[in-house]
């Protein structure tokens, strides 16, 4: 698989995840020596976990299956660009990269603006030395589309 | 209680981790209506999880233990400045105030530096409307101390 397909599979659990109504349109795939070996998607409301964003979950979910609290070696794909709560999620697990489909500008006009907001990628987080890389936005905004008309909508 | 009390609640948790060897010497305790409903350790070795802080394990058991993913109402007591990511965690999990014992310059002293090095809590954040505080500073720093001479310590 290449970083397209990942980027996909992240993206297709957003959508899964509003077609089921489980949470909001993110999901995130953790990725290492070109597999997956994490996915997560947005449960703050289905699992009563304020904790529970995409990239969080998917960093326990591959930490869980490889038995270690160091994801150094490993990627994560994420359908949107990482809140301050999951970029230092992704500092801590020691991630290598980061690939993001949707920005916090996208998620504030579909209403999880909240945080986008209020914050801001902390500068020496954001400046150091985890690279980061936008791709596949005009698939990514698909989910966001598909969450925007959908009902019963809880943007947490 | 008092929010004396609430944060000596807050350190023995933190006492007590170093104490087992269940992970680095940090607590924190929920509060709602004058009592504790919900509380945690840093268990990222333990646990191998590495956004198992103190602050977000709390979170998480306040959430479960309440049936709920918004802890409006309630007040955080943290032996130690929140990382950017429990600050955040502690932003989108709505609580009212923030209480901490130690500092994050504290922690870097006995090599929890990583975060603190590269990191400062985002502005936006930290100037908004979640009343901070720092109280009981001296009795804090002795779960610190307690591990800076425990053994097989690792600072995650």
């Amino acid at each position: 698989m290449d970083r397209n397909q990942f980027m996909r599979a992240a993206i297709a659990l957003a959508e899964k995840n509003v077609a089921e109504g489980t949470g909001g349109p993110f999901g995130a795939v953790i990725v290492r020596n070109g597999e997956i070996i994490g996915e997560g998607t947005n449960r703050v409301t289905s699992a009563n976990d304020p904790t529970a964003h995409a990239e969080v979950v998917a960093i326990r979910n591959a930490c869980e299956k490889l038995g270690t609290y160091n994801l150094a070696g490993c990627e994560v794909y994420t359908s949107c660009e990482p809140c301050p709560m999951c970029l230092s999620a992704i500092y801590w697990a020691r991630l290598d990269r980061i690939f993001y489909g949707n920005t916090k500008a996208d998620a504030a006009e579909i209403d999880f603006d909240d945080a986008f907001l209020y914050t801001e990628i902390p500068k020496p987080i954001s400046e150091r030395t985890i690279p980061t890389k936008q791709i596949l936005h005009d698939e990514s905004i698909k989910a966001f589309r598909a969450w925007a008309v959908s009902e019963d909508k809880i943007p947490y």
